[in-house]
């Protein structure tokens, strides 16, 4: 059967699905939690079967915990502002009720019968889990079933793959990812998702706590929806043990706020990044400076250039960092069933063998060394702009100009790479569209100023009209 | 039938196991792993009925890996200086060959077929994992039935019960603890154990990430072989992800060095310690003060004094961080099986769902104060010493001068929360008895000096008398 034909994304046109928007309709009786569910789940029956997003589904449940929510708005009585919100969790992470299976042969019908504690979090707050989405094997290597819903022949990006595709789709408002080196950032750019990759540390990983840059990220299909999922989680569960979890002056969504001063992080992906993704990224800059904005460009700044030396490393040092971190887990595995971890898997954990204590210390200096840099344009800037991946979705088979062949079957993550090692937060907005398919831009801040990030980009979503090339 | 009469225990007369020592009879023949294992295995038929110190022995496993190390040994080519050792894992840490039931009822039968970080560098290292050591309820609550070896009627301490007895005991050289308030440096005071509870994430943790102020430690008869068992774990698995590791400048134990200046480091378990245990300690610093050693206390200078005013709620500090920090995970035990948990352990669940975001940061920044009170204090002194434990192994029902019936089943760790939330290196040498029972001296530095903590740990072992009250 051929896959139907391609659609064509454009930022205006598209219309993911919002939660806060519902929620007066629930508090007067005109919309129920179940009304809005029962829209998901007739969505996901229709689409599911050919963009393959979710590992796993628990209707059943779903509609329970929407029930129970509606009776909840009926009393005038919801547990949060996330109350009734259909969510999908990324197949990383432990849910009781269903399988989390990490996207990897090896875990086939693991039921841990647990909630991670961001999960605990949201049903707290009276979220919906509708199912586990999909994600490469072990957020790292090998790329699930998911297929890019505008372009069925295209991936979703990865390694949060459903959780991206889910908001494209139409299938949910919101979904949590989580990221290592780019598996927020991109899959949200390829997927015209809003998604907040927060500050190292500023949600509760949970069970996942094994690496020493990942995070849980929110897609969403708004701004507000994003932080308020953010919000709520860290509200109950904090972020990981010794952090103080993503900081919020209040808990609604910060209002868009008017950078004076952006400067563009190119990082080691501008030289990869596909030219059209760069005109169109450049025409955003262009609408920018035309509304005051003063964009300082590497060569404009001397302490702007260190850092984009500093971070000019830092696929090699994420590569080498996760691999060295998960070398010792990867083992057991290997030792157990070897045939059920796929050859890039293998790979990496080759890699991570090879990786010495003195080697990994180097590489947590360069990163310090990053982090410093970083800060030191603290005074300097509002905020970063970047380009959240090479260009659109590619086409399978495509490297993204990387020549390493394990790290871009779900496309290249190598314009998130400087962020996931700064440890700072970045916040995608979908404003661009490059061939007809979504790409977004970036907002990075210094550590712990994930609200300035969604403020600053909340305000590039309303300054920056639509760019298609 | 009635306990056999105490043992009374004292400085120079207790010979507890060591390895280092035997290494070279099975380089040369007159000696064999196997050998030295039957040793322990016979002593461990003899006392292990009364002591209780094991949750679980793997007898075969073990004599096949030290059959293929006295094989290396005899081809001249063992793995490491700890190649044959024959050790014991607290059971919080999984083991692909024996059972992970952390000393509760909930994981009874819990089999994750798994080798935690550290123990895979064992096994690499050559070393013989023999079983895995009686721990509280999660490490936290609930005591084992481990008894202490010298007398059957005492707790030898906690969490790390098994690990401290097995020592004392003279049931193996070198055992695995955990610390998150006291669990490694009171059980090795009270069991005359050699142990290093390493700076904050110097040791990989594995898959035990979820407190932000635990460490592994190391219970040893000697500090030859706690230092090298140490430092072949962490050459072969680093310490926790983001770490550093371990600090060793040379692979062999650090020669003793004779410290010029130590502040005694008082901490709030000062006012609850028994007047003999605080009798032994002057009696000891006066022996150090007449080698010319400078003593200081915490009148004799500001920052000293400073610094102890910023521990003295490190007890407190370290039950809410604990608290909170367990509490998601606490919660999925709750939810499947409350009847396998202890009142105890729902006593600190309940703490932990209390404390707020707000209170968890306050406690953060007390942390960080304690900790930049601790680093002013680096041009004054060599490092710190202090009494391990408010006084030897109390009888059932002693708590030890504590109010609160959580913690003290096991024995007060008062003394050590401070250095927990300092997250600095704790070395425990065994040089005084109280009554005939064990009672250590503790030699605490800054963070990263783990090697100077041994070098003058070693020097007091040398130079401290045994000293009896």
């Amino acid at each position: 059967m051929p896959l139907p034909a391609p659609q064509t994304y454009s930022p205006d046109g598209f219309r993911p699905l919002t939660f806060h928007d519902a929620v007066p309709g629930f508090r007067d009786g005109s919309d129920t939690p179940r009304a809005y569910l029962e829209r998901c789940l007739a969505t996901i029956a229709e689409v599911e079967p050919q963009v393959m997003a979710f590992a796993s589904l628990n209707e059943a449940g779903a509609r329970e915990a929407a029930d129970a929510s509606a009776a909840r708005y009926k009393a005038g009585a919801p547990l949060s502002p996330i109350d009734g919100l259909p969510i999908g969790v990324k197949d990383l992470l432990e849910t009781r009720d269903l399988p989390t299976e990490m996207g990897s042969a090896f875990y086939k019908g693991n039921r841990p019968g647990r909630d991670s504690a961001l999960v605990q979090a949201l049903r707290q707050a009276g979220a919906v889990i509708v199912g586990k989405t999909v994600t490469t094997e072990l957020g790292m290597s090998h790329p699930g079933p998911t297929r890019h819903p505008f372009d069925l022949r295209r991936t979703p990006g990865g390694s949060s793959s459903g959780s991206g595709a889910v908001i494209s789709a139409r299938m949910l408002p919101a979904a949590i990812g989580t990221q290592v080196l780019g598996s927020v950032i991109r899959p949200a750019s390829f997927n015209a998702n809003w998604a907040l990759k927060p500050t190292q540390g500023g949600i509760n990983r949970g069970e996942r706590q094994g690496f020493s840059q990942s995070t849980v990220g929110i897609h969403a299909g708004s701004a507000q929806d994003m932080w308020q999922i953010a919000v709520e989680i860290v509200k109950r569960v904090g972020g990981d043990p010794g952090a103080p979890g993503l900081y919020f002056t209040r808990e609604d969504p910060p209002a868009p706020v008017v950078p004076r001063r952006l400067a563009v992080l190119e990082t080691e992906g501008w030289a990869v990044a596909e030219p059209k993704a760069i005109a169109a990224f450049e025409q955003a800059l262009d609408v920018l400076r035309a509304q005051g904005i003063a964009i300082l460009r590497r060569g404009d700044h001397p302490l702007l250039e260190a850092l984009e030396q500093r971070v000019m490393g830092a696929m090699g040092l994420a590569t080498d960092v996760c691999a060295y971190e998960s070398a010792w887990s990867v083992a057991n595995m290997m030792a157990k069933n070897p045939d059920a971890l796929s050859e890039s898997l293998k790979a990496r954990f080759e890699l991570g063998c090879s990786v010495t204590l003195a080697q990994y210390r180097m590489r947590l200096l360069q990163r310090e060394e990053m982090r410093r840099a970083q800060a030191a344009m603290a005074g300097e800037v509002d905020g970063f702009i970047g380009l959240p991946a090479c260009g659109p979705t590619p086409m399978p088979g495509d490297t993204g100009g990387s020549s390493n062949r394990i790290l871009h079957t779900t496309g290249n993550p190598i314009m998130n790479t400087a962020s996931s090692g700064l440890g700072c937060p970045v916040v995608t907005v979908p404003r661009m569209a490059v061939d007809g398919l979504p790409l977004g831009i970036s907002i990075t801040t210094q550590p712990h100023q994930d609200e300035r990030a969604v403020a600053i980009a909340r305000w590039i979503a309303e300054a920056v009209p639509p760019i298609m090339v």
